[in-house]
Parts: structure tokens; sequence; C-alpha cells
């Protein structure tokens, strides 16, 4: 259950506790970027430097630190993280067509296609020229799984969009690749950068991947009960794209054929107005989809709370923590 | 000198020397590609089976060979730079706007920027678990630092597009990234694979380096002196694009005024007719540019081979000679 009444609260605890690692993660960011010409400078700090919230440099950073080591290159280190993250962002925007990201109009539409598809490219370079920089090929062996399982991730996605019969079982192996991955591979690479045994890094590997299927999930919910305004990009992208998460997948399993054929009508419309998004929010919350998903993220969050079990009480543990529960608290 | 009257008989000797590795690299390429997903095999497939010459892997094996060893992983290693080089073609043909490549329309025309953007990323991806798998830093270093540069050079060739003032070493620093960087890389990795000392290991990442940028600049050539039907791609295409590549270069700068400006004037019109097309060749012979770039790239062929000295003769030693000529004496 998560102990804290709202979410700002949990994230002023978090910041305040791990504010110093963000500055750090920060400053070698910026440090590492270092491009070489002009625009790509410029596109690259579009999406590096728009708000995001640093969470995978930090749980690199903090896998380390809970197996005991806090080698120093590990905020260097950690931006790797970051920067493919922000490669697949760049990549999956164009290829989602979407208009805003974190509040300002995405990379493409200011820069151009062939920039953001470039300066992505750039992106995974800098990322893997770092991971190479350990020396150490198991971690590097993380990284190109990570790069693969998320491009299959990406893709599949496109594919199955317009898919109107995804199954849960499809959406959960999609958002493990194109979401879950990542994660679970900035825990498990944290943990080796530290030197850590097997069973710490599985535990990290699989804190990771929950927590990872938690956020993905809370994404996706947001989408159809946040405000606009608080979340930086338009509400209801998923329903205009007639991209299916769990909880229309959800919903459409259990509605009576009225409510479904209402519900597929308006996928995939993106002529689609205020008061149809709003019937769409209805029928998905009068068929349970909103509280299923909810459901299987509260799951998804303990379960990455349980994982950290063996670590016993330590600072970095408890970051571990709050982090999971900020998952799926969060509002954007 | 190119000691071959024709290209043909060249590629024939070539083929013949390396076909048993031309066999087991498109084995290899087939095997590893292994995608999730149908439209992406279809879309790596497009990109990969469309008559490649295979020249980056074969360089990888051969580079292994001359240092004296043939590592069973070899040929499934060499896969690595076709994949990277094909990942770039993908994306690169899309930032472009190119039309056709290898005779064929480019896979963007054919199956979306979508489906390519992300089949670039997976193919890229695919590339680096290969590279992973041999669990060697230096190998690893070596791959990252190609992915780096090329998409640098990539970068700089864009913002370039359409300034008629670039000179001659930011041509050449371009090419260098683009093209010459993927060459020296394949052999460089070659004999680090086959454990080569520092000596050898250098001298191959010399005869790639010089062996990529007679390789880009023959290719360049091609744009302007190759029939449509057997390069297989729209000729002039660097002219419409407003690219301009050593021949354009080095002919502008010893144009008197009437002549250069009549090249301007032609540089980036995306509308040029064959009429056009022929005046701006014979322009570009008038004044030079084309025996300029063919003698430059005739230097680099020799530098090429001057690499390969310290290895003294050997069945390896003489398939890389043969496709330094091959590299300026190809048609296509």
């Amino acid at each position: 259950m998560n102990p804290y009444r709202t979410e700002s609260l949990l994230r002023t605890r978090i910041v305040a506790a791990v504010g110093r690692d963000l500055a750090a993660i920060e400053k070698a960011l910026t440090e590492n970027l270092d491009p070489y010409y002009d625009l790509v400078a410029r596109t690259a700090r579009h999406i590096l430097f728009a708000g995001g919230k640093r969470l995978r440099p930090l749980l690199a950073v903090l896998s380390a630190r809970i197996c005991g080591s806090d080698p120093p290159e590990s905020i260097r280190f950690s931006t790797i993280f970051e920067y493919l993250h922000a490669a697949t962002l760049l990549h999956d925007d164009l290829v989602d067509g979407a208009s805003l990201r974190r509040g300002k109009p995405v990379a493409h539409q200011i820069f151009g296609n062939e920039t953001a598809v470039l300066t992505g490219d750039f992106l995974l370079a800098r990322s893997l020229s770092i991971a190479a920089d350990t020396g150490n090929p198991r971690i590097i062996q993380v990284i190109a799984e990570i790069t693969e399982l998320m491009s299959q991730g990406e893709i599949a996605q496109l594919f199955n969009r317009g898919r109107v019969d995804l199954t849960e079982s499809e959406y959960m192996e999609v958002i493990r690749r194109k979401t879950a991955t990542l994660m679970q591979g900035a825990c498990q690479a944290g943990a080796l950068l530290a030197g850590a045994n097997n069973g710490d890094c599985n535990a990290l590997k699989t804190y990771g991947h929950h927590l990872g299927m938690a956020f993905q999930m809370a994404d996706d919910l947001l989408d159809y009960t946040a405000d606009s305004g608080h979340l930086g990009k338009a509400v209801g992208g998923d329903l205009k794209e007639g991209k299916l998460t769990l909880p229309v997948i959800y919903a459409m399993s259990v509605a009576d054929s009225t409510d479904r054929d209402r519900m597929k009508h308006m996928l995939g419309n993106r002529t689609i107005g205020e008061p149809e998004f709003r019937a769409f929010v209805d029928l998905l919350t009068a068929n349970g989809g909103i509280s299923y998903t909810r459901e299987k993220a509260r799951a998804h969050v303990a379960g990455a709370k349980e994982a950290l079990a063996g670590f016993g009480e330590s600072s970095p543990a408890h970051k571990l923590a709050m982090i999971a529960d900020y998952a799926l608290a969060r509002r954007k």
C-alpha cells in the first residue's frame, strides 16, 4: 500500500533524498553530450533537458549503491540510460506522429524528421561509447540486449496499432520490451558495475522489471485520467492513435456488445473531440478498465518492493522503495 | 597501377577467390537476422539481400586471416559490419529523400518511414548483440566508435547540404566519418578477433581507412559518370540534392567565374533534366574535377596496398590488394 497521501509529498521526499545525485547526473548529461554539431546539440538538448525525471540514471546509481559499492564512475556511467531513453523517444515520437512531449512540441516537428532520426542515432551511439568505456563485457551484453528488445517492442507496437483484438498478454509483452527492459537493464548494469554477486544482480533485475511494468501501466492510465496541462502532452493520444492499452483491453473484454462496439468505433479516430473522449473514459471506468489496470500496476509495485527485501534496511533501499511507490502515484 | 584491364575481369577474380567466404557470409546474414516480426524481416531483407557486395564482412574475415588466425566465429562476427551498414543505409536513404538503391525503390518508400526507422534501429541493435557476444572490450570499443563517428558524419552531411562553399578538407572529414570509419573498423576488429599484435592491427586500420576513402570517392565519381541502369540508382542525385562532392568542390575551386556561376546555379535544383545534367558533367570534366578526384582516389588505393606490405605474400594479402583495386575500378 502506498504510505504517502499525496503525490507531491512523495515527490518532495524523493527529490530531497536524491537531490545531490540528480544534480550530479544533470551535470554528467551535459558533459558527456558534447556533440559535434550545433543543431544536434540543440535537438539533443531539447529532448534531454525538457524536464525528464532522470529516473533511469538514478536507478543505475542507486542499484550500484544498494550493492554496497559506489564506484566513482557510476554517475557518468548512469547517463547511458538517459541517452538510450532519449534516443528511443526521438524515434518513437516520430514513428507515433506525436505532437507534444513534456508540454513542448516534439523534436521532429521543430528540427525536422532528418535531424530527429540522426540525433537519435547519435545519442544511441553516445550511450554505447560510454558503455564500452566500462570494459565490462557483461555490462555491454546487458546494454545490447536492452537495445534489441526495445527496438522489437517498438516494432510490435507499431504493427499492433489499430488492432482491436490485442490481448492482455500481447500488451504485457510489448510494455515489457518497450519500457521494463530499460529500467531492468539500468538496475542490472548498476549492480554489475558495483561488482555485485548474481543473487543481488537478479534481485535488482526483478525490481527493475516490476518497476518498469508498473511505470508503463501508470503511463497508460494517465493517458485517460490526467489533465493535459498537468501531463504535458495531449491526453487521449493512445485512443486517437488506436493504440490499445490495458484499460481498454480489459474494458473491452468484459463489456457488453453495445459498449464494446461504442469503444471500437472511437478507437483510432483522430478527429475525436472532448465530449467523445469523456464518454470513452466513462465506458472504461464503468467496465472496470481503470481499476483493473491500477490493481495490476499496484501488484507490480509490490513485486518491485519485495525484490528489495534481501538487501535489508538501508538508505538506497529506502529510496528505491519510494521510487516504486512513485511509479504509480505520479500524475505525469 | 591497376593491373587488370577491365572491371569485370577483376570482379570475376575476386569472386572466384572469395566465393566460399561470400557464401558463408550470406548464410550467416540470414541466420543471425531472425527478427521477430514479419514486416521487419521483410524490410531488413529488402535492404540486406538486394545485391550488396558484402565488402565489409569480407574485410573483417580477411583481416582476421591475414593476421595468421581464422577463428571459427569470424563469419558470424563479420555480419556485424553488414548489419551496421544496412542500418545506416535505411536511415540515410530516409534522411536523403533517396528513391532508388541498387536498382530498387528504397525501403522507406515501400514499407513506410516508421518501419524504416525502427528496422534500422533493430539492425543496429542486432549488430551490437553479436559484438557483445565476442566478450572482447577492445572490439566493442571499436564498434562503439564506428557508430558514433558514422552518425556524426551523416549529421555533418545533412547540415552541409546546399552549402556551395564546402571545402576539400571538410569533404574529406565527412567521408572519413561516413564511410572510411566502418571499413577501417571492420579491418581493425577482424585483426583484434584474431588476437593480432598492435602493429598488425594498425596496419589493417590504415588499409581500411584508405580503402574507405577511395571507395567513397569512387562512389561520388559514379554519381556523375555512371549509367543509371548500371549503377542501380538515379545518377545525378548528389547534384539535385545540392550535395557537394570532391569532383564539384575541385572544379568550382579552379573554374572561372562564368563556369562557377553556372555550376552553382544547377546545384540543388531537383527539377534538372538530362541535358543540364550532361552540361554539368562537361563543366566538371573541363575544370578537372573528374580527373582530380580519380587521382586522389588512386593515391588512397596505393596507400591501402602499401599498408599491406608488412604482411608479405599470402592469399588473404592478395585478396585485400585486389579489393583495393576494385574500389576504384568498379562501375557500381
